[in-house]
């Protein structure tokens, strides 16, 4: 009960040191029902998550997780849709800022600490709610290669090999923990950046469906997952090749079918 | 009880993550006591809804709530007529900011992002309530086709081929889907676009009849139903070829004879 | 109890989606102890609305409840009086500046449309209460001819063949329809519009004494009503034709004694 | 105790569609414990007020509720006497700026209106409370004759052929009544603006002195009234015929006497 | 209890028409623990007021009560002493800005009821708490002679022969009013006018000694009070003469001594 | 508990008329733990305060409760030393603002009086919280000589000959007032200017030390105390004659040991 | 219980004089999780704190509580990293500034105080929640040579020999001065500037490293801690001699072996 006393006002401490309101949209996003998986390897990075058509009815092209920021860099949004979007619409904003002040595409990292400081502000001030998303942005740096980055609505954020948000985020997290290990060769102290440099594209791919199947225990179709992906493998098609791409259904379908026939 | 701590500040988390006002909003949808239904073929998307007349001395001229967009968009609005009008002129004004702008028509779909965002700074900031109502917009897209798109006070929308709003939202998407699968000849995986291309002006118009007519077990007369229609249709007088046009009394009783007779 | 906490708030929702406040505003209209009725017919609208005096004293000519707006538009408001002279005063000052604007005066629905518009902000903002005010406007449309439009608090408008506001609002609107299906000679299906039309100036003035009188079983006399007309038809005097007026003691007279040996 | 809940915010309505703040404020004018009479006849207007001198060593000079607004024109103000001199001021201010823009003095019901309508904003914005004043004012109208108004903290102005504000307002308006019909010859259906032009000067100086001390049951010495007056009477003195004065001692001394050996 | 719904929001009437904050104003008065005296005659008028030094240490020139405002005005000041200077810098301000726009010094009823127009504004707006102290103002108007002016946080003013502040105001009003009455020879109706206008003033000092002294029970010595002069008598200095001043201590003794000499 | 309705409204009187949260800033004094001393002579104006270092390994060179305001004045702060630096920022602005505007250095009433203003406007206002401060001024005024101001939250400030604040602002006043009357040879009625009149530079800082050392009945250490000094004594250095300066260690070392030797 | 009427408000003191806000603040540092050390000696000063990589696949080159402010200054944070960020990028803001306005690098003092003073405000005004956040500069003025500052959410600063902030604060404090104590052979009275001028860059990097591994009872590994360093000894690198740098594994392997042998 003594909680009422501090969420309602977004900008206080609680007398232990905690900010409700940033906890709650937590709350909000696994609450929303779905995961999101990210992995990057040696030269590419890509995003996977469920699609989900609550309506058969209703037109699945016109929803999507899945946004593009830059024509090399994209993201997944986990949590409320409307929220969504309008973090998009922010982070394309202070992108194309960037392009005009400084003469080249912000980094993804860039990218990632100053949507951050954006919802810091949100946590410390009044006048509005955080947003109730979690943001994984992909995207391909030209000196460090594949970057993902995962913001919160408490305005932190911080880059991975792998990872994962929503419903399910531990659960993935945890799987793809496992994974990295078994690729590693079941050693105790696996270096994390060895083992992604290790996987190439197609096994990228791989381990990201595998990590969404596993969790929902459950042989996705075409329709029922999104993928993006930025690779500058020599396997991706040439004028693709470094961009920010959403598969359409016939690649996910290939993908799928590889997944399954490996077992 | 402890709800009423969250739900008198628009913009604040429940400790589960939700926003309540967002929920009431959409319960003054449901309460306000219509339906309103919306189909897409071929070449033709059509809105259908209620015409209540609570009060036999009320002028039945002055009361819609089908309102054109641009002269190729149109909407069916369900929820607090006031709020309706609000956001009908919000619409128009960022129609022809858009035709100002660019030189041509806005699309349905990006009317329709535009109009969701603005629901959602709703639900973000504290300033003004969301908005008690459900807008669906048809129109024709001149690379796409027929369009319909629903927008919810949480600033959510998407395209569907067919769907319904209010009070018997539930029960009319449910026939919708029913009809589908029977108009697909009872095969399990119906793909819904490839049925809805089947349908040509006359099925859409009988195809939303139904449903509304169904849902509500009533014989509707011409008086009391409303139909929004844009169709490219070779049936479609040349004038209003892809316009959007509200149907006069004599056309809505040809269609609900023809309805009427098919059975 | 629970209601406490949603009405202190303009701009919220109750958890069924209500607004509280502005069902608050009409319980202000229908405690105000006043019945107000409009009539219209082929040629004429009128409005007739009980003249009280609480106060022998006190200055008859100075206590009305109808207002002018426009040279052919005027207006009975029913309700909390102050809240009614401020509205009067932003009606004119619309449509003078409509006038100003377009070159021409402002239509009666073009006028309801646009105060209702303003009283949806005031239940959507917190900055104001809504205004404890329903007000019904006549006038000449010189395409569609006599014209009632009846406004309320929620923002909510439409026209009408005949309606009634106030205390009771709902015995004139149930003894109006009576009258209009006695006047269609009791069949079950009345076009109001036609039974509307077939009425000429007297009829009106008489429908509208009498729909007053029955629902407070008084026989009025010239000093306790007020009655404004606006009408083309060739009885009213060529200098007034078209044009809203109020009548004075001795047509209001002439008219109850009609009425009165009607009997 | 659920009163509480509606009276801390201004602009709100109660479920019974009632504004506290504004009724409470009626409660400090009747609480101020002074009455206020205005009567006016053929040629003139005046009002009387009760001038309580609480303190032996105040000076009588300095303390009145009576001010003038015009050179013709001049009010009683009955309640908070600070709340008062607010209102007098932005009252002086209104005339002013109505001479200044049209050229001529403003007329008693206009300046009556203008400062009715100021109240009622007081009574739909949260700013500020209502004030807690009654004011009567009194006039000559170059057309009508003398005039009186009375507004309240409601923005509610009627005019009045006599009438009272304060702590005995009922009891005074009961007597004026009787007056009135015993001055009609105790008919039942009492003409009041008849009656009142029957009344000389002297008579509506008399109305008023009789009317104060009756409800007080007083026989009030010249230092214990304050009479304002606004006479085109040829008994008044030319050079402030149709002026506004407020009587010196002596003259109210005059007229005590006259009331005194009327009995 | 149901007082706190009222006292936390300052412009809110509670049921029975009362302002609460402004009534806490005056607790804060009478709880300083001071008491101010102020004395008219026929051409001089003083202020006298306790001057308590709560510690030895402390430097008595630092504290006083007694304030000048214009050359020929000044004022006692009881209550809250920071609020009080913040007051006077205001009543400074207005007297200066007077004499620029109008070329000669403010009078003393003008400046009061600016000040007191300036308080009421506090009482009616929610942005500031009413200053907890009571302005008495004596000072030298060439036509009307010596002059005093009591304001309270009300916004109320008025003058008086005598008048008393603080602490035991009541007990001092009594006194004086007996003192009146006394000088007048005993007789019950007092015309305090004509008294104080003949006492010069060497007896208007005495009187405010002995209020002073009477009501605290007191002998008081030369640096246990303050008193403020303005007179135009012939015994006054002539370069003071008209002017405000403090008197020294050495002044205070010796009005002190004829004081105590006279028992 | 009927007190957290007031104290959370900063500008509200309680029903006694008095404002808690200026009475909690008090206590953020008192609960510093600090106890700051200040004594003038003829020549010599000292502040002495504790040092308390809780830690060993801060670095003691940067903790002090000493400022600066100009060349010739400085102040000790008692209570939040964040605040206290805020102040002491405000004061310094006041002075350079001062000099800019008159051309000469800015007196220490003058500036007392600056900032006790500024201080009442923090309790007349919502917008900012009471600064926990007690400031304690001493310089040199060219005409009065060396001076001690003490300004508190309330925007209250007075001069003394001695003063204290802080945890044992009791204790040390009652300690110097004794030893006032000590010093006065023990008669009752002490002139405190007269005795610190003959109280040269040594004496001064002598009675300062004994104070804080008897009040915390401890025999302070060099690094455990701070003292600030204004003298125009000759005994004063000549470059810092008339100028405030902070003792160093070595300074200290020598009057504590001087105070020491005493006993 | 009575807490929560204070808390809700930033701006306003407790009954006791307390500032919760603030107090939660500290309490936001100490529930992070982690503990920071900062230790200066002859020549160097270093920051080390704990490196926690919650996941394993997280990018661990991407999380980091140090942070550099000028190209001779850096600083660990403490507490809610997203504050963190906020406060470097302002403390960035206030170098460059300074540089620009002045023409040479800020002092780490200055930038402490202004940084401190940007905190006090916070706990001031309503706006803004406290920042939860510990800030420990480190850096090289020219004059005094190594620095340490350490500013709290108070708005409170001071200079340090050797630090800690965070969850093992207490504890880390008591270790470092025992380890003075220590240094200076085991003596009551610690001088502790002299201590610290005994110490070489590495005895200040081994002190730090005993002080972190001692509180948490933890061999570090080299990914386990950062460490930050400004030095102007012979031993640093020639091109990063008096820079802030952060030291890469190689080095912090180096150390933390050199620790490990010594015992």
């Amino acid at each position: 009960m003594s909680r009422t006393s501090y969420d309602r006002y977004l900008t206080v401490f609680s007398p232990e040191g905690r900010l409700y309101q940033v906890e709650y949209a937590f709350k909000a996003i696994s609450a929303s029902g779905h995961t999101s998986i990210a992995v990057k390897g040696k030269d590419t990075s890509v995003v996977i998550t469920q699609k989900k058509v609550p309506d058969k009815l209703l037109d699945p092209d016109t929803i999507t997780h899945l946004f593009s920021l830059t024509p090399t860099m994209g993201c997944v949004m986990t949590g409320l849709l409307a929220d969504a979007r309008a973090q998009v619409e922010r982070a394309r904003a202070e992108a194309a800022e960037w392009r005009y002040k400084y003469g080249y595409e912000i980094t993804p990292d860039a990218l990632a600490r100053r949507m951050a400081n954006i919802n810091q502000v949100y946590t410390q001030r009044a006048a509005m709610r955080p947003l109730g998303i979690s943001m994984i942005i992909i995207g391909h740096d030209t000196e460090l290669g594949p970057q993902i980055f995962k913001l919160d609505p408490a305005g932190y954020f911080v880059g991975f090999h792998a990872t994962a948000a929503g419903q399910k985020q531990q659960e993935a997290m945890n799987h793809l923990e496992k994974k990295w290990k078994r690729l590693a060769g079941n050693i105790t102290d696996v270096d994390a950046a060895q083992v992604g440099n290790r996987l190439g594209r197609a096994e990228v791919i791989d381990v990201a469906i595998e990590a969404l199947s596993t969790v929902h225990s459950t042989d996705y179709k075409p329709g029922e997952v999104e993928i993006g992906i930025v690779s500058t493998s020599e396997d991706e098609d040439l004028k693709t090749r470094g961009q920010w791409r959403v598969m359409d259904k016939e690649e996910i379908d290939k993908w799928l079918l590889a997944y399954g026939e490996k077992d």
